[in-house]
């Protein structure tokens, strides 16, 4: 009887094609954005005590369905150390424990940070979901081209850095530029397009070197774009080892679609499974 | 002769090849954009009694016009009913109910909206016009890269809530960031590179992490422009199984609906569902 | 005697191979930029009285060189006519007129604009140059893409129009939203990104409308991009009728490289010089 | 004996497989990061006295590792002069000389600045590392479009420079448009979508130009990420003359770098010179 209980509820958590497993997860996913909403509710000063009565009570529904879900979760696995240490188990953890934490130390204020992670549980119910083909994509395309983004943040940080640095010479303390790391901020700022205008640069030579920094700005924003477009039109080959080989010349990036080495003019070994090498 | 009568009207209004079918299209177009043009300037506060006056005037002469040409519409329909319920019925109706309904109920301010969406009427004639295969290679890169885009709006939405919330505890009430709704509002506005600069971190923590916020939204930018470029550039077929391979010269990169090898002529296996892998 | 000196002006005039060709090309632009950079100090307020009376000189000293190059060019001409009113022709004059103008009517503010169109004289020379190749390269894939750039832009200003208007309905006059038009102006600095800040939401429901608009004008941005990216890396033929047509079924979509339908296997016509339609 | 030293000095400095040699590399990274961030420190004025004089000291010991080497690597050159004299060569003393210049000089303002440069000694150890590949696809990248990027930047600076003087004529000194290079400074941030917001059109002809400006700004940044993108997609060749087409199959979409027919095996005409039309 408990061994069908306990697939039942495996049944329903872990899948999403009947009626009460689609429930489930609706359910889950309706939690998770109220839990979200509560939190983000309680901050805004204006609010009236017992309207902060109610939030605080359902804060405590919330806080019950997780905690019932988080031990059938534990229940249900057939190794639950392990769950509870995978980066869904503690963010799990992480969606119940600030509300009774907050009974022992009331109102401590970075206990909303850990509340507001909460968020997070979604992709969980979406990782069942079709949308997640889509996600993998988008992955994919940024986990293959993270190194030359990795690449190109370095070359900005730099630049940002000696930038900001000629900035705090140009304009000084009394323009809003006090520090190298307040110069280098409104550098970040600038290049990234941003643009608060919370500290703008007053001289002449500070507006001309300014312009120069925008336009940079405006030009290189092309250069994690083509990155990652580049990445996703043709994707490249996990190993560009299938690229075909000419066995007579040696000679490696073919296209995909070539019969006969372009160089010397030899037949290739076998045209399958290949891309241009990127 | 009312049949004679009907059949003209329709052509005048369901065509634009010849000069009264054109003339037709061109007054309301123009009308349209009168009427638009009136609403906006009606807004404008300093504007003198006796302006104000002839706007009133001409916003009736418009109602007037569009009013006739909705009853055309429906007399020329063959089935007015569905006419009235489709989208482009509501937007006609829309265009002129709020006129009337100022009779009733005068000064009733949410009607200028109302009275803006006849902008959307334009739709209906520019549908007449070369334009609509431009726009419907848009809409179609756009509709089928819809889902990769909603899953990086939803994930930008999930990191500016966390950002958000971070940046709530870090600067606090007293340098703007007075609640957490309001946190994720300024990330939002730093993410997007929008920076009006009405909420900007002060403490060199809080302008750390904003830097982090900046470079992140300023490399991930390239994300949508990558998905609706690889979207135009290839674009793709609803599924997207396996590529046909020619089984007499094994050529791999067919497109999606091809029956016949184009490299040797020979009947493909299963033509149904394929695509370019990307 | 005079035809050899004019076919020797000529060559000065329009070749850039030769060093007097070259140097002539060179003082042209000199003589250009300096002339912009003194309507640009001009405009200064703080500058001295004696720094004023050098600037005068210069400028009558870099009118006098353009109006006798004007004349020259009138003179070299075969057909001086049609050159004075073609758009280089125009410009040319443009460029002296103003400090003429002047004279007659001191002052003229307006004619500080007609002065800095000198600016565009520039391309004339650099026609000759070899950048005029690659600035062909984006002129083609600009006006090929027009189209779909004005389809873009259309949709962009009706967007902007409703989401003013809304954003006028919730602010109001209070917040700085005054008319629909400045909302409509508010509504195009937030979607461009620009975000000055001068007018900036202040009610929740405003800052969520706000964020709402940021994230179109962030995800909307990859369109424009997208066209010209599809656009340079793809130019489509000129004319699309250069596609193989299948002489048995008819089918016309057919790959650049196709030398059998793929529709009904029979072969194609003549594969040379076509491209994918889009 | 000196020779083995050197030997296994050049080893240690210019390898960086083995564990002494890596070793090397990170303290050498390391230094280079504490010796910036010693810089932008020394620059927020609130800092404590005592703190500062931990700065002095923490700034000679980083010097004195630097002295050393340097007069490290000029010892295991073999051509010293010409390294001394190389970019790497003139980046290492710089990073060394301020500090022994402060002493002479106390206080100099502008040594600052020498100092951040430091940061660039960064580049030669990664240039030992793999991500250096990464960044020659880049700079390949941005280097074979850097002509196409000149000319878009240099129709950018003239459109700015006719759109900041039109701006300064509608207006005016009174709403923050003092000089004609002052509105030039505007017309860049708000066509780079900056926005700083210091100053801002606030007659209603100048919001509508500046709307214009916006929306020409949003549009146009299509245009450095297709170039950088089609250059990433489809690598150029330094010419681009014709594409050779196969004597014997006709087959047109030859590399530039084929001297045989991909698809016949055939010899191609003249492989020299010759790319994909783009």
């Amino acid at each position: 009887m408990s061994g069908r209980f306990r697939t039942e509820c495996r049944r329903i958590i872990f899948q999403s094609t009947r009626w009460d497993e689609k429930a489930f997860d609706v359910i889950l996913i309706l939690a998770i954005l109220l839990s979200v909403a509560l939190v983000m509710w309680e901050s805004v000063p204006s609010i009236a005590p017992q309207t902060r009565q109610l939030l605080y009570i359902l804060e405590w529904i919330i806080t019950g369905l997780f905690t019932a879900e988080y031990i059938l979760r534990l229940y249900v696995s057939d190794k639950p150390a392990r769950y509870s240490r995978s980066f869904f188990g503690v963010v799990d953890l992480l969606a119940i424990l600030p509300t009774y934490i907050d009974l022992l130390i009331p109102g401590a204020h970075y206990l909303m940070l850990l509340r507001v992670l909460r968020v997070l549980r979604i992709f969980r119910v979406l990782k069942l979901a079709k949308y997640i083909g889509e996600a993998n994509t988008l992955m994919r395309a940024m986990r293959s081209s993270a190194r030359k983004i990795a690449v190109f943040i370095f070359a900005v940080l730099i630049l940002v850095l000696i930038l900001g640095s000629l900035m705090y010479l140009i304009e000084g303390a009394e323009y809003g530029f006090t520090s190298i790391p307040k110069s280098v901020y409104w550098a970040i700022v600038t290049l990234t397009t941003v643009g608060y205008g919370d500290i703008s640069p007053q001289t002449p030579l500070g507006q001309f070197v300014a312009s120069i920094i925008m336009i940079i700005g405006y030009g290189i924003i092309a250069v994690p774009t083509a990155i990652v477009t580049a990445e996703m039109t043709h994707p490249a080959t996990p190993s560009s080892d299938s690229d075909p080989i000419c066995p007579a010349c040696g000679w490696e990036s073919h296209d995909h679609d070539a019969t006969y080495c372009k160089v010397c003019g030899d037949k290739l070994p076998t045209p399958a499974s290949s891309t241009e090498v990127r």
